[in-house]
């Protein structure tokens, strides 16, 4: 396809396609003659990608071309390709290890990690960024003077889990490694507000259920 | 307790007690002469409340203002006293009607809703934020080109169900209406960010177990 129709496809405008080809986070089209490049459905998924990340994700082009550097990196193995990508988007900073509530919670999510088995998540412990982000989710937590620990998150992280489950399974019925980690970054990108969604409606289901509409 | 003591205890400095005082979002201590006041237990964990919204949950003061109104209201029952008060929280713009992405997107979220029997949810459509996040969120999956609808969000739901199950659960220990209203806007402010560290912990658990670390 041209350009033009690549733009209707995707929706995005032909001055932004134009942009993101200079950017390097689309690919060049195969040239047909000195005016016009043919564009084709690998181009047209990355573009929806690149779209999701810098609209609803919020990215800064640097980070997405990091990102797509990792997705379509085929010396990776698949968990540190999903891992690489994911990784790559925006994170907490690092948890300040003077402060208490820090090391208690960093006790506590060793302990969860531990209750329920998780033992591929602990292998991964030093370097993956949402181990980190749950350290610093519980710390706040608890600094404000709610006592969460891991007995209170496991129900929940058997729950997350169940989730990733789906996730994977979903992931699995892609046709190529790319294609995997690509759908692994827009789960993690446009599922989240979906999920938090659900949440809401759901306590608003059970709430009316249990007490009613008075 | 005195001034000193509700700030140690709590972790906030004097100063920002005295301008949440001013600002109406504590309530004035018992005062014991002209320069000294006394506050207890509930100044304290409101006290945490409010710092949880404005540091934690980034909210302004007048939002958080009117969700302390809905939680003090003793006039609404408990699923609208607790609805009100999330409701005041931060929310998605209204979705544009006249946009064909929102159209079908409504429709599936209404499909879901009828295929898990949220009646419940489906009498709060026209009220809750909750149900609108949704239909935003899906319709941007959808414009870009993921055709996510009912079917592919109903075991989602089922897993968010199960986890408010668990949320109300805990509200309901609380002893009072009060307190149970605050603690579900805590859960909702606070415990998110957790949840998804959770999640994406789960993606790294479940993804070593299938393809390990190769």
């Amino acid at each position: 396809m041209r350009l033009a129709e690549l733009s209707e496809r995707s929706g995005v405008a032909a001055a932004t396609i134009k942009y993101y080809l200079r950017e390097g986070l689309l690919a060049p089209g195969r040239q047909i003659n000195a005016t016009t490049a043919e564009y084709d459905e690998d181009h047209l998924r990355r573009l929806r990608l690149v779209r999701s990340l810098i609209q609803v994700g919020r990215l800064p082009v640097a980070t997405v071309r990091e990102v797509l550097g990792h997705i379509d990196d085929d010396s990776l193995g698949r968990t540190i390709r999903m891992g690489a990508a994911l990784w790559a988007l925006p994170q907490v900073p690092e948890p300040d290890e003077d402060d208490e509530f820090v090391r208690t919670a960093r006790q506590e999510v060793d302990q969860l990690l531990h209750t329920l088995g998780w033992s591929n998540a602990q292998a991964l412990v030093t370097i993956s960024p949402s181990y980190r982000s749950l350290v610093v989710a519980l710390a706040a937590f608890r600094r404000l003077g709610h006592d969460w620990g891991a007995e209170r998150m496991a129900p929940y992280a058997r729950l997350m889990h169940e989730a990733a489950v789906l996730d994977l399974d979903f992931v699995d019925t892609r046709p190529s490694e790319a294609e995997r980690a690509e759908t692994a970054v827009l789960g993690a990108v446009l599922a989240e507000p979906m999920l938090l969604a659900l949440r809401r409606l759901a306590q608003e289901e059970e709430s009316a259920r249990r007490y009613g509409f008075e």
